[in-house]
């Protein structure tokens, strides 16, 4: 994992707090957090339906572009979910990010709330680990125009629409023909992704060290139709060829209408870049052993003892 | 796919051709080849077995080393697994390689033997694709010393003896713990062996460009044991923990007797590249295409039809 | 492959001829069935749409159901779509069916259409393999009623809507909890059907003789979540408790405008079953053989040169 | 699950008590086990290892044999690999077995060590859930003859050996060709052995009231070589017909040297079956649950915080 050298912690002045705001049960722990990071002297900005939520006065409440321009580090207490929201927002600014979850280890939320204040005085305190993560940066193109445009830090999904039967889908990577396809869609997914729904659909995991994009079909007619992983320097170039109705979703959560036929959905690696920062000590493997429960049946016994 | 510029066809000077010498029916068409060869200027140098095979006269006859000291390029007539094997060999020569294929496409051998000679003239006047494709470099630690040393092209796979059980594994990745595994074995391959055995083992495809080595587990004995990909600037060590009896093989063609429990292998990018040059126009989306048969059945009929 | 004894061929006085409405150039072969199967003196019985399309005078146009009633068999010309609508709307009647395909081999279409003749003539003659197949009876109910029921040859698919996220469902077996399954859907396939959709999900091949339903979640969350085949005689439940939206389809062809939560699917078997008729020497792997290109790769090469 | 109501529990007269031998700590709890059964008036039949571990005077030391042909029940104390080395013993004699496990719970050992005596009291007491499980009946044909002979409860593994490269295997399923295939191996399993080894390489989950028998090949070079489940009344037939070396494997326990080019595996199911019986409510769905850890993370967080 790449340490990052170049942050130095006492640059961490300005720390926004944001916190999932329909989360039952946070807000004591949001105002503990607060309370800690004003009486250790830094300064605290509320993202505003978090400030709203916990209801500690004299904090000034901004919007996720507002702590992209004036945070030098961001806490978030949710799940993945919330990180992915937000991470998403705070892409083009660079705002080194810390996860916090609500009991359940997060890929990208990985320090329990319980308990979460010695770890954060030491992350504050310059003992980190931080690594950085890719986003894919898509554009949907209708006759010859760029029509909506995003950034995912996940995935980007190309689907079938409600109707039945497949989508039909032309790839091409770089300029070259991979194949056209069919199936219930298409996930293209960064390394971060790589985890969540590109794993159910069958696909590999790759490292977030690792200069990969990956396209993984889903229920694919062909059985030949495998993961497949691409440079991450590629433009992917997917075309709705055929199918009733396709859809498009970006991390799951922003979505266009329905696609059309001659559609092109373009991909590229995006120019910026998500700083997570970890307590010290923290590899990705151990996040995913803990998270896949690797490991938790290796004993003596056989394998006709499984 | 990297245009390598700095080959320039003038250097094609001597020319190895290496044919599997068990090949029947193949030696008149080695022969032809020589004989295209000499009368375009070209000096032919002929490997060892393939010059006993062919019994044309007048050519030097070099083992695989001296043809890696003396070649300006290599074609090798035969299947992938010829290649692979001349491959191996030459690699620390960085001598560029044609793969010719005896009328079944392979994914390293994309030439086919009918019709060689005008596609081999055009690319020793200087119109070919050039790649470079990594290999693994592995050694076998056993108490503290290297007992055995050798690079692989496709994958170094650790697996189970001939006895009933499964191999325990416990696996890191540049110092960092990854996880202790079960199964019938581990592959870890590059992206030239991700079509190979790690393919058939449920193994994503990686591109040539990729800078990625993937770890596939053989039937894991936890179902979330999914193949993982890590950058190729990656160490991996493998060490046996357990299970009756395992073995290990690179690119399946040289073998140790057995592995001992602490036995540890290290895995690492090898300094050696292999240059394949191939015919303009080629893309390795083609050649996949066609060896997986990728898109036969796309048509109009309906998903239920299939 | 059970041989359907009881089928006399001296029974097929009345033949139904049903070919894929829409497929060009397929009405002179239906024409030319229909003169052949008159000049061996059987009745001939055109469908409804089938007749319009091939404007052949003095043929009786029936609807499927009046053809279920009339038939003694019936001549499917189409592809195994074609197959699938006819044979569920036929299911009830007990009418043997004989498939034709366009040129690609069908699962349940295995006789080209150029050279039917013959093998028609021999059929005919009593020379054929006849099996059965079963159905799944299918029913929604919404607040204790059932607002949906409908047959279905190859599957009954639960499946997420357009919007983002999966579907949560909770499945009992004959009364048994199974699971609450988080994914893009589950898939409960007939025999028939696990060469269809289900296969593209990960599905195993059932012979159509097993007595089995095959579950199979598409994509699910829980990697564990694997294909479970359970006994045809158990009575599946499936209940939407969550996910923003939620589809069924039958056969991919007909489908409810959406399911709500708590909606429950209650799927058994069918109480019919579906005989098709083959050509003499007919068996099931031979199908799945050349469907599934199963063996083309079989020669002496090693797995490297894959 | 089919309740065997033959079995009058006033039957249970003489029980025998089998404890994995080198259990370390489990001869107190087999004492107790004893002593209990001989409280209630029941007269205990010692396994003849089982006694010399647990060093209890006066009961007598019996067979396997000798307890098939004596015992009303047997209660086997250990793991999944006690239960099925024991129970392919006993199949025969159609003894029926109680598994007990020392803290892990088993497929066929669902009855926890600690809390077993009241557990036991209900059932002894007639309170139980009783089921069937089919075995498969193996045997080695060579030039003509059968040379050696078993019975498998979870599955039959014809696999490749220690060297590099696959086995390529003929199978014929009742006399019908079904497929050559190249691969590491082909797992025959029951739908016990559908959780064990045949889950591993990618096989469906078979219901134990699935009258199939399921075919799954091990990492297979032919992508379409899907698992296929066919009816428990076939004849599996395998020839080896290719790869330097193959192995047999009976519930991974017993096997012979090495299968040689020719050498026929035909298996059939077996004419006896193993009755299992459980506390009561027990249901299979249960075990399945908590063996995989389906369902552990249900909640109402969205996909991509996973």
């Amino acid at each position: 994992m790449s340490l990052l050298k170049s942050i130095s912690p006492s640059a961490f002045r300005k720390i926004a707090v944001i916190g999932k705001p329909s989360a039952a049960g946070i807000s004591r722990s949001l105002s503990d957090l607060v309370n800690y990071l004003q009486s250790i002297g830094r300064t605290v900005l509320l993202e505003t339906e978090t400030a709203q939520n916990i209801k500690l006065q004299g904090f000034p409440a901004l919007t996720p572009i507002e702590i992209g321009e004036q945070a030098d580090a961001a806490i978030v207490v949710g799940g993945d979910g919330t990180m992915l929201g937000i991470a998403r927002q705070l892409a083009p600014y660079n705002v080194p990010l810390v996860g916090i979850n609500q009991g359940r280890l997060g890929f990208m939320t990985d320090i329990p709330l319980e308990g979460m204040i010695p770890l954060l005085a030491e992350m504050l305190d310059g003992k980190f680990e931080a690594e950085q993560r890719c986003l894919l940066d898509g554009a949907i193109m209708r006759a010859g125009k760029t029509i909506f445009h995003t950034l995912a830090l996940n995935d980007i999904v190309v689907s079938r629409g409600t109707g039945a039967g497949m989508v039909e889908l032309r790839v091409e990577v770089s300029g070259q023909f991979m194949y056209n396809q069919r199936s219930d869609g298409l996930i293209v997914s960064t390394p971060t992704g790589s985890t969540a729904y590109a794993l159910s659909a069958g696909g590999p995991i790759l490292h977030p060290t690792v200069d990969g994009i990956v396209l993984v079909p889903i229920a694919p007619h062909a059985l030949s139709n495998r993961p497949i992983v691409v440079p991450n320097s590629s433009e992917i170039m997917i075309e709705v060829i055929g199918g009733r109705a396709s859809n498009i979703n970006f991390d799951m959560q922003s979505s266009l209408a329905k696609l059309l036929h001659h559609d092109r959905i373009v991909i590229r690696r995006s120019e910026h870049k998500i700083t997570f920062l970890h307590p010290q000590g923290w590899t990705y493997y151990d996040t995913l052993r803990k998270k896949l429960h690797w490991n938790e049946h290796l004993s003596t016994e056989d394998r006709q003892k499984s």
